[in-house]
Formats: C-alpha cells, structure tokens, sequence
C-alpha cells in the first residue's frame, strides 16, 4: 500500500497502523479467526445433523419435524425424548459452549494483541497452535478420544490466549 | 474528515483506513452490532422478569426475592421450584445462549470483513438482514411460532455470517 | 508517536485514528478487556478445581481422572456423580456463562465506543467500574454472599455497557 508523494516510508508504516489487511499480522488475525469462528459456527449444524439423527428436538414445536421424519420412513433411534438430555446432543453442545468460551476470548485478546506489534512469526505460530488445538479439541470431544487428549488440546490453546495477553498487559500504563 | 496540507484524496481515503467513524460501512457496523448486543443484552432482563412471573430463581440465596414478593402480596405461579427447570425460562436461557453463538461471530466476523473493503450496499444488506433474522428468531422462538419459523430465521442470519466470511478468506494468502 | 516531517499535529492526529495504542483510550479498554477476559479465562480452571475436589466430571472418558484421584490417595467428597449436576460446579458454570453474556458485549461495545472519541476520563471510569462490577459478582456468586449484592453487581456491569451503547448509535445516520 502507497502513501502518496509523502516520500517518508517510516511515516507511512506507522500511519498505516496495525489494524489494515495491509498488516500480515493483522492479515493473518483475520484468516485464522474466520476459520476458527466457521468451526465454531459448525457445531450448530452439527448439533442439528445429531437432532434428526436421534430425534431428540429441544421444544414441543419442534414435533413437526419428528412426524416429518416419519412421512419420509425414517426411523430415529429414539422417538420419545423431547426435551430430555441425550449424550450425543450433550457432547455436541458442551463443545459449542467450550468454543465460545476460547475461541472469542483468543480473537478479542488477539485483536489487542495485534496492535502492541508482535513480531510476525510469534503471532503466527499463537494463532496456528491455536487452532490446531481447537481442531484437536473437537475430535478428542466428538469422537470420543480416550483423555487427557482433550484435557492437553483445551490447554494448549488456552495457553496461547494467557500468552498473547502478556505484551498486552506490559504495553499499558495504569 | 481531511488530512492538511497534502492533497492527495485518494492518499487520504487509504490513510483514514477501515476502522474509523468516517468510513460509511464501519459506521454502519457499529450501529447495527450495538443493535443487536443490545437485544442479546434484553435477554438478560426478559429472563429476570420471567423468574420474578414463575417465581423460579437459580439459587438458595435468591429465596430473599420469593420472600419479597410474598410480602407485596405478588403469587407466583409455582413457588417450589427452586433450581428445577422452568420451560418459560428455559426458553428465554436457551434464546440468550444462541444470541451468543450467533451475533458474537456475525460482529468479528463483520469487523475483518469490513477491513475486506466490501461495497457500501454488500455490506449494508448483510447487517440489516442479519439484525432482522435475530429479532424474528426471537419471536418465533419466545411467542412460539409454529416451526419451521424459529430454524428458517436461524438460518438466515447463519448464512450471513457465512457469507461475509467468504472475501476474508479469499483475502488471505496462507 | 511522531509522523515525520509534516508539522501538522492536528493531521496527525486525525491520521492515527482511535485504533491504535498512541490512543490512551484504545490502550486502556485493550488493557481492562485483557483483565476482564483473564478472569473469565479464570472461570475455566476454577471448574477444573471444583470437579477434582468433588470428583464430578461431565462424561465417561474422565474416569481416568477418578482412577489417578484414587491412586494418589486423594479421597473426593462424591465419587458417583459422574454426569450428574453438582451445585458447587453448577455455579462456576453460571458465572462463567454470565460473564460470556455480559464481558464479550462489554468488549464490543467498546470497540466501537472508542471510535466515537468519547472523552478520556469518561471512557475509563466506564472501563474501571465494568471491571470491578465483575470482580465484585463473581465473590458474590461464589462465596456466596447475601442477595442481592450479586443482583447489584450484575446491574452496575450492564448499565456501564448501556451507557456505552448511546454514543454509538447516536453518532450513527440511518
């Protein structure tokens, strides 16, 4: 990006400022963002995918699609539960919830992140672990992998939010 | 908004950057994020009027407001039902829980996508259809509406999101 | 921060825009999120320590987790409560709900708050009562002490988020 007839590239660099696609760091912010918000946003078709599957639909108005299901002969593997807790449902849901959990607090601790103008490789490999691990943390979750895999995936990316927030921290005067 | 003393507008427009007030679209992103936190916020308050109604309260320590009410002379519909699940608030909890599944994510999202430097009309469309899609889920899901309101309503704003995520990825080289 | 060879401070400072650290009011609201965020981040290892104490853990995989509690010696006031509701770790869990509900809309709103140029002081009194409001429902709800202190310090939170929202929307046109 060119400022024009200025002349004075440091000048520029600074006027440009840190929150611009045409910051890598930033850039990259955005990109690893995204795909850890579409595997957030995921879970809701997931858990919509498990609800047809198991027939287990959270509110009366829902019986629609249960008698739906039936007109098209296809059976559910339990057809008297609305409203009650079921595993698969559960597993799908308390994985949505661990995701708000990190996955926002990672994006808004890195959005201040970028702006305290961390070297570019550091801030890549927080926000490549990052989503490694919440990928890891899915499977783990879903699966269900034996633990302390989804215990360490879960920990591993919420040490890289604690260490993004260190230069915050440092940068502010109280 | 001018810059002195250069006179380069087209300099300027790239100086100002995305995320400022003077850009129409991160104005506009503004208005209607504040908008729909605002009515994600509302949920709280809905819940709480819908306690003080059934008279169901989370807690032991909240026993003090039944005993308000008992003293104003206000009956509650059930007054045994401390901790247990309540459908009423269970609906309102669960309406407050998809708010934040949803208009967390359309909000960063929105926020990268607008440094995506989308057209003016593009973007404005997104919010308006995205905010609108949120207050109809809210109806459909608190009245209730017959479904499939409540899931067409969700998936609206869903697509939404979706759809604004699509130049931010495209914008990334990786 | 200087922009070089210009000698337009005026410019300058327009050019800068709010997003950014050379900004007292951006730097303080990344510095009062961070805090924020860490103590909602602290939620998680708090339910971490509630299910080791009371030996309650959400699914089956978590058993090895019992069986190294055992093995250790480490006796748990509940050992056949596996997926079962505990009051001490149902309440982590509210809190820690609560504060998604209220700490991530707090931190949005401020995003755009910021861009409005409130006024320094203004700006951070908002951010200093938000934060202790927190603080101050969290003993609340996990002491716990008298309603309605945690009542009062969830209301002191949300109204400063309120008052952040008017200058949003009043400084948008639509």
């Amino acid at each position: 990006m060119q400022y024009g007839g200025n002349g004075n590239s440091f000048g520029n660099s600074i006027t440009n400022g840190s929150y611009s696609f045409s910051n890598p760091i930033f850039a990259s912010l955005a990109g690893y963002s995204s795909m850890a918000l579409l595997k957030m946003l995921g879970m809701s078709t997931y858990t919509i995918i498990q609800r047809f599957r198991t027939g287990n639909f959270p509110t009366p108005e829902d019986n629609i699609y249960k008698q739906l299901m039936n007109q098209l002969g296809l059976s559910t593997t339990n057809n008297n539960n609305l409203g009650n807790k079921n595993d698969t449902i559960e597993r799908a849901r308390e994985n949505h919830l661990n995701d708000l959990e990190n996955i926002i607090p990672f994006i808004l601790v890195g959005l201040f992140y970028v702006g305290t103008r961390p070297k570019f490789d550091c801030a890549l490999w927080h926000f490549r672990i990052f989503l490694l691990s919440r990928i890891l943390y899915t499977i783990a979750y879903q699966v269900p992998l034996p633990q302390p895999t989804r215990t360490i995936s879960w920990l591993i990316g919420y040490s890289s939010i604690i260490s993004m927030s260190i230069p915050i921290l440092r940068s502010i005067q109280f």
